[in-house]
């Protein structure tokens, strides 16, 4: 009888008009009927990324698209500049590596953002760096990076800008073509309030030039058979039909709401919850706070404890550290089905394990943070 | 208020109980619960897939299984050759040829099935060869190959024996194991009855060495990486929850009715729609047709009017021709979640287009025929 509650950043809990897209019957995908239902994807996709390019659409995970992006754009034994401040910067060298394209990190701390003018540095010492690949939200460690000023650096050298924007996109703010970023990849398990399962990937103009000149091997994730099909509203293999049925729904419902009174709301709904956790005297681990996740440092306790307390005793799963950070910082997800109601709720049960646990904490004291904060 | 039915050969029509999995609430993928789920989808595979190796999970199209049966186990400059009697034939050889492997065909004639001894002349006259790709069912003429005697000949020469078994899996017999497939790969939208979107590959103790040597660039389809993480019922890369939910109660209805069964069954329903379409005056192309879809040929009128006609007017989905058989053929799944009824009414409303057509047909012939095999 207890309520389960999805906190964590990715898989996000899921929209009901998506649940009620999933459960209907499927349909075959080479007709007029799905071609419509994919029109109205693209579209939809289209302002949500804030871009005039295609949006392509890839049946995997979001690491699939960003395989993509590195396979379609370079040719063989080129250098790419990699920002390496969380786990997600290191996928990035890891697909580059894979493919034999030699990577230049940009080593940030965790937890801080990269600083344009470092970029700039790098780049200016080596001219054989061919692209930039770097994060908009880096779950790993709840940081958003300044994408504009990053894109901006890059742009002024003619290079290609990527950007993951798996977890952030819907919450932190990215206006891809007016940025000037080149192509950004997303997934359908965060903001897109979607099961997992679908890969996104836009690429601008600037980007076909690459494309064109990229020789590394792709078959499933080739962008030119996917260009082609998407002109048509079709798609090389057969498509997850029915997770593109819930994305539509999706889509509809964050156009409704409109992506700018959503990026405010996450916005502030972030801010209420750091507001929370300081009051309960944890320390916020990023200097960069994302809209889309927080993280904080826990000194007292084990977080692993915690997050596995919360989950079985209170049915909600929020998430622990990645990597150097497992044990030591609790990451909450705001994004997007997550209310601000939810968080409270979380907030509530978060206290008495933290009581149940033995640190003493004035009851309702981070119920309290987050109320001044986000209904000011 | 009109009925839809779905009898292409893919997608074909979602199992009750698989969709009321799709429309549940989501959970995170990295928890004891979700562990569960996957561990029972394993088991499930693998008496699928009748083996005792591992079964691997990728969310991707059938078609992401195919790349990582080359991108895995090829090294660059290696020798495969494919069988090429269809379609899907040609897909291994793009495949092959997009990641540098030099590819040798055995042409196949369309509807025709391959000979092992020809498998077996190729192989002996040229000792470069390091593996065979080729099709348990090849969607586009409907037709079954004789994967035991092709197996055997690859196994005496050492070499890497690799199916794509994506539409004939479930339907058409294969026996991994006690045949010494080595590599097998499937999908989720044809004998599972699940929404496309989930890709399956086994992989037998011989394929690890070629696995071993491979020096192909891959991340998101590395099979070292899926194995490791499947030994703890784990996936690399955030899995397709929903799907996989829907893949268990899925692999339950299978095992509960029995591969068998289910064997004997389709292959009843196949031979009394090969009568009932004779029965039609049409022509069955496959001179080895499968049990999971059939195709024959129509003389007097395209088939694409038919397909459509049918689609448009009755709301039943059947498919017409690939390549050079556009508008020559139609094709009939007979798979996963399809009965013998749905055929029935399919076939009623043939007759029906067909009359409507100008083509002069007794009434009920097929019906007839129908019932005359499959209720002996």
């Amino acid at each position: 009888m207890k309520h389960s509650y999805l906190m964590t950043p990715g898989p996000s809990p899921l929209l009901p008009e998506v649940k009620a897209a999933l459960g209907r019957d499927i349909i075959h995908h080479r007709t007029d009927e799905f071609r419509e239902v994919l029109k109205e994807a693209h579209e939809g996709l289209k302002y949500l990324f804030q871009t005039k390019n295609p949006v392509l659409i890839f049946s995997s995970s979001g690491t699939g698209a960003m395989e993509a992006a590195v396979s379609n754009f370079l040719k063989k034994e080129d250098k790419a500049l990699i920002v390496m401040g969380g786990k997600f910067g290191e996928r990035w060298k890891e697909i580059c590596e894979s493919f034999g394209v030699e990577t230049v990190p940009l080593n940030v701390e965790w937890g801080n953002a990269p600083i344009s003018e470092d970029i700039e540095k790098l780049l200016d010492a080596d001219s054989g760096i061919k692209a930039v690949y770097t994060t908009l939200c880096e779950t790993s460690t709840a940081t958003v990076y300044d994408i504009k000023s990053i894109a901006e650096v890059i742009r002024k050298k003619g290079l290609l800008c990527v950007v993951d924007a798996v977890s952030g996109l819907g919450q932190d703010v990215l206006k891809t073509d007016e940025w000037g970023v080149d192509v950004v990849v997303s997934g359908s398990q965060k903001g897109l309030m979607l099961p997992p399962g679908l890969a996104f990937l836009s690429f601008s103009k600037k980007a076909e030039k690459f494309l064109e000149e990229s020789d590394l091997p792709k078959y499933y994730f080739d962008l030119k058979k996917a260009s082609k099909s998407w002109e048509k509203n079709d798609t090389p293999f057969t498509p997850s039909v029915s997770l593109i049925f819930a994305l539509r729904e999706s889509l509809r419902v964050i156009r409704e709401e409109g992506l700018e009174t959503r990026w405010k709301d996450f916005g502030k709904m972030g801010r209420a919850l750091r507001s929370a956790l300081t009051s309960l005297g944890f320390e916020i681990l990023s200097k960069s706070p994302s809209s889309s996740v927080t993280a904080a440092l826990v000194k007292e306790i084990d977080t692993a404890s915690i997050v596995r307390k919360m989950r079985k005793e209170y049915g909600i799963s929020i998430a622990g550290g990645q990597g150097h950070l497992k044990g030591k910082i609790v990451r909450i997800a705001h994004m997007g089905y997550i209310n601000p109601s939810d968080i409270v709720m979380c907030l509530s049960v978060l206290e008495k394990v933290l009581a149940d646990s033995g640190v003493s904490i004035e009851k309702g004291v981070s119920l309290k943070a987050f109320q001044e904060v986000y209904y000011a």
